[in-house]
């Protein structure tokens, strides 16, 4: 039988090409995107790295105790991972104090710590691979089909490092260890928090392009 | 000084204008909302119904002991509501099975459930108040501005109940009380998640006047 | 095969016989408790029942959406339950202001509150039935070998009632229901957070037997 | 005034001295412990340290932005401790595999992840602070009375060492911050619990140098 995680993929197909013809990511690709959107993913994905950090945290404390330590040195990669932000934003001349989270960035981390919290230490780790493989995928695409040098490299090969690479494919083998010998009613809940996971990935890259704004209301 | 549950009104006085005003709730009252668009709020509210238990159970168990009574009749009075909403399915032939949430209704309520696992009790308590009292002031709206008799009247009736407008009383004065002699980082923090609360209810009713989908992404 | 929770009752045989033979439930029977004993267990579990409304409210919003009206029902349940403590408090001059709960019962609570976070939908399940079943059985030990009236027949007619013999019945197809086809190792964990409790609830009436302190330090 | 971190050791002077002069500390000290009695110890603190990781992540979870880097320092420290005990297990025979929690060492860290959980950050790190304390002064007692070359040295400078002890100030400093200007139902909460962890910290000490078990009862 196929892996769990090639299954849930599999299944996926639609929604992943979707996802890696995102114009967020072949623009950034070809070198067309403008720096103002790149700019705007920026602050919104400083954000999310930061927020990711107590969702996380709350599965490391759901965590089987032989991978705490994994989730640990997770919790230190997401903490580095702000320093890339710190040191491109200065770069390149971009905020990174006061933001405000976007309704789709603000949504999308709602839904990790809701999930984290309110739902099985399973369910919230299938969370975390679907969103860990959309974003090695993107920027797997985004590196294979870079045209010339790109200011914004550092971001392209943070995850398409080798160390990301491992990360991924160790939190693969990890979710088709914990999910054999499931019931079909859990294996189910899996497959549909791995879809809903996507499609919050697939409104991230177009909150980025279009940026997308609370409506104007109030302060 | 003015309560604080004023204070918190005052300042969200343009978004209140902007969730009165939204075509939804005019239309709704004026008797030109598509019969459709109405049927998709109701099986979205549906849902928002039934998920706003899990939140309402974990206000709950973080509750003062002297409030305990008052979130178990709340939670009662949700599992009623949705006898309402099943009742007035079936006398409009709105399908209440299988539904599942537009991106708005998935994302706040995510947004509840993380609110109340992640923050205080009176942090949860403040986007309770937030929720009803937008409920209590969106339905006294159309039942101001009512035109003839309304296919829908059972919901109007139903949040603008004196037993509704107690409630949402009770919910001011709790609050006003909880929050005294806060220090402002504490207050700061429960006037965002107010305005961040009435916020996803206008993105509701625009969910709602709108027939937001999912992007059309796999199955 | 054995229905599971007939399974997991008789792996705990040895430690019912324990539970079922305690001084605290013979003594309560044959009408030789003292009459400061058991205010002091009214006391406890007084402190007990309050504080076991906070861990099946987390249950509730982990529950599946088919079993939520049930858990409102038993909150409502457990909150009646107090009026019964006050009344009879009442008649036999038992204070039930500014308890502190004993080393046991505090240590018991949060074991409750812990697993209702911590774990997943189905442990807190298993760990709900544990506690009432032995209840149950408790004061139907007490029922069975009642010398005379006794003054505190409120409450064992309160746990042996069929109302309660109902939902205890209740709770036990319902954990076979949901226990169906998991694999071994989350049957273990089940398995252990049965016989957890039932520990407890040994301690439990250890406690109220011998009036258990904390240490005498500090105020 | 006091810094408030002070206020709360001096309201619990009676308790601390309990603490410091319980006999495993003094025995240890003087080298009178048997040999058996520190090994259980050890392997209760295995459980405990293992335990305490999940108890610090739901503290991180809900922690301000600011301290999260602290958080994640902390839970590596933790890890590292877990190395500790395995090198001197391993030196002085000691079995770690399948270890089962006593009653009080259970209780206590069912007290912390419900506390973790269920209250608020502030809450949750006065725990910490207070379980810290007690540890860094209980071994600096042991280190001032220290007759001759313990077996046991490696734990004792483990927990007087200037890293851990910059730890703890840094823990009293940053609660005196967080507890600023907090109403006084907010105080009295946190002095509660920074009362009821050192009680715990007393009888986990009982514990050890009893060598408590669960009834014996069941398999």
């Amino acid at each position: 039988m196929r892996p769990f995680h090639e299954q849930l993929l599999s299944e996926s197909k639609e929604l992943w090409g979707a996802i890696l013809h995102h114009p967020f990511l072949q623009e950034t690709a070809s070198g067309k995107i403008s720096a103002h959107t790149f700019k705007t993913w920026m602050q919104q994905d400083f954000i999310f790295v930061q927020e990711a950090i107590p969702f996380v945290a709350v599965l490391l404390a759901k965590s089987p105790e032989n991978l705490r330590t994994n989730f640990i040195q997770i919790l230190s990669g997401l903490d580095q991972e702000l320093g890339l932000f710190r040191k491109n934003a200065q770069a390149h001349g971009v905020n990174l104090d006061n933001l405000k989270a976007a309704p789709t960035c603000h949504s999308y981390l709602q839904f990790l710590m809701s999930t984290a919290y309110n739902c099985s230490f399973l369910e919230g780790f299938t969370v975390l691979y679907s969103a860990e493989k959309v974003y090695l995928d993107s920027w797997m695409e985004v590196k294979k089909k870079l045209k010339g040098k790109s200011p914004w490299e550092e971001f392209i090969n943070n995850w398409t490092s080798q160390g990301f690479q491992q990360y991924v494919d160790w939190l693969a083998v990890t979710l088709d260890d914990l999910a054999e010998n499931l019931p079909l009613r859990q294996i189910e809940k899996l497959r549909e928090l791995f879809q809903t996971t996507g499609r919050y990935e697939y409104l991230f890259w177009e909150m980025a392009y279009r940026e997308e704004k609370w409506p104007a209301l109030g302060k």
